[in-house]
């Protein structure tokens, strides 16, 4: 047995000298014949391995993967689902590195597939393979003419990644690619992604020269963390459609794969997070991969727009509003010099309009001035079709000054037939163009927000100091219980976090509930504590404003009320806190659930009857840098209430983006933990105290403790 | 002078038998030359006007329009700025009943243009003349073959009707449309919509049998409420894009036309009400309008998914769930139906998945199945391309099947040039066809959206007792002020309108203000009233649970306030109001501004710090129906809040509607009020008194008194 190094690893899938199809036969319409076919253009070596046959269409036929003379690099399988195992341990034991398993019937096909799923990842495992599917097209690449898939084409060679859980999307996307020109570097099936997955491959075109971009369709991500850590430290844009965003598509995309794919809140804290750039539907896909593989990054989002039609420029303009760039201020010395060299009727403010009678001279003249603009980051030609002017000409312009200008320029030539040839020039130069303008400056803005994206930067996760022991000693106390979960019994929890609570403690007797209220010193809240009551509000479980005299009689009547609502309810006593004034407060929630691939997500959120009316809530992965927690703040709609509005003071969102960075350490130094709610979570300003947690309430794993 | 009859107006415009062209030329390059010969098309008579010649490309040329022998249905008028009133005050003596004025330097070239254009404008009205323009590309009809142009293109023939406010888009369109064998009935531009407007042609195109669908590209609508009327009494589809509807795109707009376009707000809520189809962008204007053309109505908006690909059949199901339309469930027995004659491994469920190597054949019995069931509102086909599938076969087996079913059918057949002949066969047959599935979708979703607003009926306005006498009263008392506003003082003006108001009045004297609050016989709340002073709390300026024994101090205490906050203010007394308890309550606000071309716009929202915060507003162009009370308080965001969530009870929401009724009512009688916000408006649950106007701002026009 013989382990592959990474560097042999690297070049045997996309690009093997030799490739062995295993299963190939020349029987008419079968997925071996269809893979030896398909290998005709390949630049390397080919053998097939058949134990029936001495050749196949013409290419030498070996009994098994064994008797295959001389190196092999990529393995591709097409033998019944019983007979994969064995191909893949022979791979291991002659030492192929990469194995791609084109069969079916694995863990899309169930308990008895699954089974075979794991051993086959097993054996990838213990022979270090590379194995892609099973349950794969195959995979391409355009730069040695590889197409080892059993699909109708083989890609355009270009410098666009791009990977699909769906083989039937990847036959769609060639032949519209291909008459389009739109080429790939490689493309890869990923199938059932039992070993190698979308994280994988993002690591793997990071390292590829030729891939400018990666694209990729996606119905879940196998392990979240892990695939934001790709995409953070890529350099290479990723640009993804999350299928099955929706209830529907989710449910959808679950009998497709039988993979449970977790929240789609999950999906979009962790993209954002990870800096993917999504797109909603298949034209955004290759729209926004087209402007990032032919365009530089703008260095702001301003745009200036240069047309020979108002009404034309008006939607240009109205497609720069719906998006997160913004119309250009031009200079004075800009306006100055178009109004010297365009005409007197023409608008020299952005949009410029050079007028219907405009030549191609004039469009390069206000293009020129433009794009020399330093305020101008981008800039959209938008041009009608008129008797003076030829889009071949004006297309030759346009790459001109994107070549003369280190920055990003998009076309809408409208009309039909006669923009097809410009738009091929266009095209050559990197600049898309569209009809619709609108599409013109989304493309612009995917390419702004990439690059903000790509300049972030990524701060670890602070280190708190916590009383972990307390805390493990907190969450133990669910082994007594008969449910898993916790309330403000365990506010102390919070606590050896570092999440301030209010001063107070639970008494389990009127004399303690007393003396607790003494320590205080003033007019006490008291609430009911009980794991089987829920809403204590609803049966007056929670009083305001008692009196040191009114303590005594407050227990005794709180804990009737409880078992007047249900006799055989377990009370832990009556909880006795300081009074709060929240009136400069904003009430918040902090809370956390853990997703399937993702992990912990800690949400943010208004409080109170707001979360549950207007889902005001903003979410992201922990662990949460001090930077992600900030933004957390900014992201609900409400935000401007945290900063104060209308005379009210401000509160303090350094404290309280702090809260939840201790939150998602809690969280993260607990997988036990699977569900927490800090509600409410009140956010004061710092000189009225700062945020304090008024309440919680977790649910636990024992098994996990 | 002959005045022209409805009937012939209808026809001269778009169907003239006899055009005259009034500055025709041979000149190279112009614009006379240019609207002759694209008149070579024309199935009816063409005579040019020009006293300088006697024939004009082969066609006899007449000194002037009175010149020309027999009849002229229609003028296209070329000639400089300054002839143009002349030549059509000779079409008008003559009795020509349309013109169309090409000609430029009107209401777009300043001051001096827009007085010409008020004389064209009045010469069209004392002769009846249809006149389009000025500043048009002029007007086309396939149905005569119509081209009375200065544009390089005609159209192709078909049932959507264009009119555009940019010329350049039609010339845009036209190159586009052709190409793509996209037809038009007739186009217009509309110019600087001088005489006719957006509204004389929905009307004339609502009357037209050849015309199925009305497109707009609108920057402005002339007359709002009109425009609505129009809308809603046209059984055609009106689809729109308004733009200008960014704060970026207006400000181009109004720069590039010269015309002030109301804001976004009025728009909005105009073409909801009107039913207005509106589009974000070119390429949704027209796949809306392809969805409209040629597919009948659903009856509901459940949707059924055929599809050979799990991957794109999950796109699919995200673009429903993206959109108002639902996936639909399948009864049994169409499940049933699907699981005899599909294969084992197919989904019988919606998404229905045939499986990869499906033939025709299975696709349209899957398709048949779907379409068969009643709880299907419309299905759409998704297909990627296999060995064993035909496209072009699968488009005959689509347009068969949507034959069969009164139900409308979309297709997403992916790939590149093997679906353009198949695209063509179903775009016969009415049936769009996109690469992206989300596409298909969003064109089932326009026209399930235009099957609800075609389904709406349209209850009048109701009428309320109103005592307008006293409310005039009250609005005259600005006149003896020195600013236009009314506030607290004026809170008659609601009860005159029957807008709940608390009980209570304004003293004049500290005496006053005690038997006010003697008659309310408990604690009162006391606000400054003063038109100086804006917000009364910030300065002290209100009070709430002032006992009655205190009632003389508070008032001395407020008045002395106004007058240490500004020595000079105008202080017209004290509000002495009952106390309200509005714990059950919702604070909401309810106002009204006038925009200049939709007239009186209703405002309804969450009231104090979260209109400013949230914006969580709609709006209504006045006068309100009950219908459209009722929508504006669902379509706020807080919308359950007034149902009643988490235990709180709902409010009276039908006496909530009826105040914005009242409202809208009070500023549609009075349009010298140009704002007003009632803020706060509590709503209220009924058995807690319902809704109750605590404060009122306006501002008045007195000129409109």
């Amino acid at each position: 047995m013989q382990e592959n190094t990474e560097t042999e690893r690297r070049d045997a899938l996309f690009a093997p000298e030799r490739v062995a199809v295993v299963g190939a036969t020349d029987r008419e319409g079968s997925v071996g014949r269809a893979v030896l076919s398909n290998l005709d253009g390949f630049d390397g070596d080919v053998a097939a391995v058949n134990p029936g046959r001495d050749s196949v269409l013409g290419y030498p036929c070996h009994p098994d993967l064994a008797s295959v003379p001389g190196r092999v690099d990529l393995a591709v399988v097409v033998v019944p689902p019983d007979a994969v195992l064995d191909v893949v341990r022979e791979a291991g034991e002659r030492g192929v590195p990469a194995v791609a398993v084109i069969t079916a019937g694995f863990g899309e096909a169930g308990a008895e597939g699954a089974a075979r799923e794991r051993d086959l990842v097993a054996a990838a495992e213990a022979y270090g393979i590379d194995l892609v599917g099973p349950n794969s097209l195959g995979v391409m690449s355009t730069r040695s003419g590889l197409n080892a898939t059993f699909g109708p084409a083989m890609a355009t060679p270009g410098s666009v990644a791009f990977m699909s859980q769906s083989g039937a999307f990847i036959t769609a996307v060639l032949d519209w690619a291909n008459d389009e020109g739109f080429g790939f570097s490689d493309v890869v099936s990923l199938g059932n992604k039992a070993a190698m997955d979308e994280t994988d491959f993002v690591r793997r075109w990071d390292r590829d020269p030729d891939t400018n971009v990666v694209l990729a369709y996606l119905e879940s991500v196998v392990d979240g963390r892990a695939f934001i850590e790709a995409v953070r430290e890529s350099d290479t844009p990723v640009v993804a459609v999350k299928s099955g965003r929706t209830e529907a598509g989710a449910q959808a995309a679950s009998s497709h794969t039988g993979a449970i794919a977790g929240s789609e809140a999950a999906y979009e804290a962790g993209f954002e997070q990870a800096g993917v750039l999504r797109a909603g539907s298949v034209q955004e896909l290759f729209d926004v991969a087209q402007a990032l593989d032919g365009l530089p990054l703008p260095e702001d989002s301003t745009v200036g727009v240069v047309t020979n039609a108002g009404g034309p420029g008006v939607m240009t303009t109205d497609a720069v509003g719906d998006s997160d760039l913004s119309m250009a201020s031009f200079a004075d010395a800009t306006r100055d010099r178009l109004a010297e060299r365009l005409p007197a009727n023409a608008n020299v403010h952005n949009p410029v309009d050079v007028i219907g009678d405009a030549d191609v001279e004039r469009f390069a003249t206000a293009l020129d001035a433009v794009l020399d603009d330093d305020g101008v980051g981008a800039a959209v030609v938008v041009s009608a079709p008129t008797a003076v002017l030829d889009y071949g000409d004006l297309a030759d312009a346009v790459v001109e000054a994107r070549r003369e200008h280190d920055k990003p320029v998009v076309a809408a030539f409208m009309g039909g037939e006669r923009t097809a040839a410009p738009a091929d020039r266009l095209a050559e130069a990197g600049i898309p163009n569209y009809f619709d303008p609108a599409r013109a400056v989304d493309g612009l803005d995917a390419l702004a927000r990439y690059a903000r994206l790509d300049a972030r930067e990524f701060d670890a996760p602070r280190e708190f100091d916590a009383d972990r022991e307390r805390a493990r000693e907190i969450l133990e106390q669910v082994r007594e219980r008969e449910t898993n979960a916790l309330g403000v019994e365990a506010m102390d929890l919070l606590d050896a976090y570092g999440i301030p609570t209010p001063a107070g403690g639970i008494a389990d007797s009127p004399g303690e509930a007393e003396a607790l209220a003494a320590e205080l010193g003033e007019d006490v809240v008291m609430k009911l504590v009980s794991p089987d009551i829920l809403h204590k509000s609803d049966i007056g479980g929670v009083r305001v404003g008692v009196a040191p005299d009114d303590v005594r009689d407050t227990y005794e009547d709180l804990v009737s009320r409880a078992y007047r609502y249900q006799p055989d309810a377990t009370v832990l006593g009556v909880q006795v806190q300081e009074r709060i004034d929240t009136d400069d407060g904003v009430e918040t929630i902090a809370g956390m659930n853990r997703d399937p691939q993702f992990g912990p997500l800690v949400v943010f959120g208004l409080g109170g009857i707001f979360v549950e009316v207007l889902e005001d809530t903003t979410a992201r992965v922990a662990p949460l840098s001090n930077d992600e927690a900030t933004e957390m703040l900014s992201e609900i709609r409400a935000a401007p209430l945290l900063r104060g509005v209308r005379g009210r003071p401000a509160v303090d969102r350094e404290a309280l983006a702090e809260c939840l960075e201790r939150l998602s350490a809690l969280v993260s130094d607990f997988p036990a933990i699977l569900e927490l709610d800090i509600n409410p979570l009140v956010a004061r300003p710092a000189d009225a105290g700062g945020p304090l947690a008024l309440d919680l309430r977790l649910t636990i794993d024992p098994e996990k403790l």
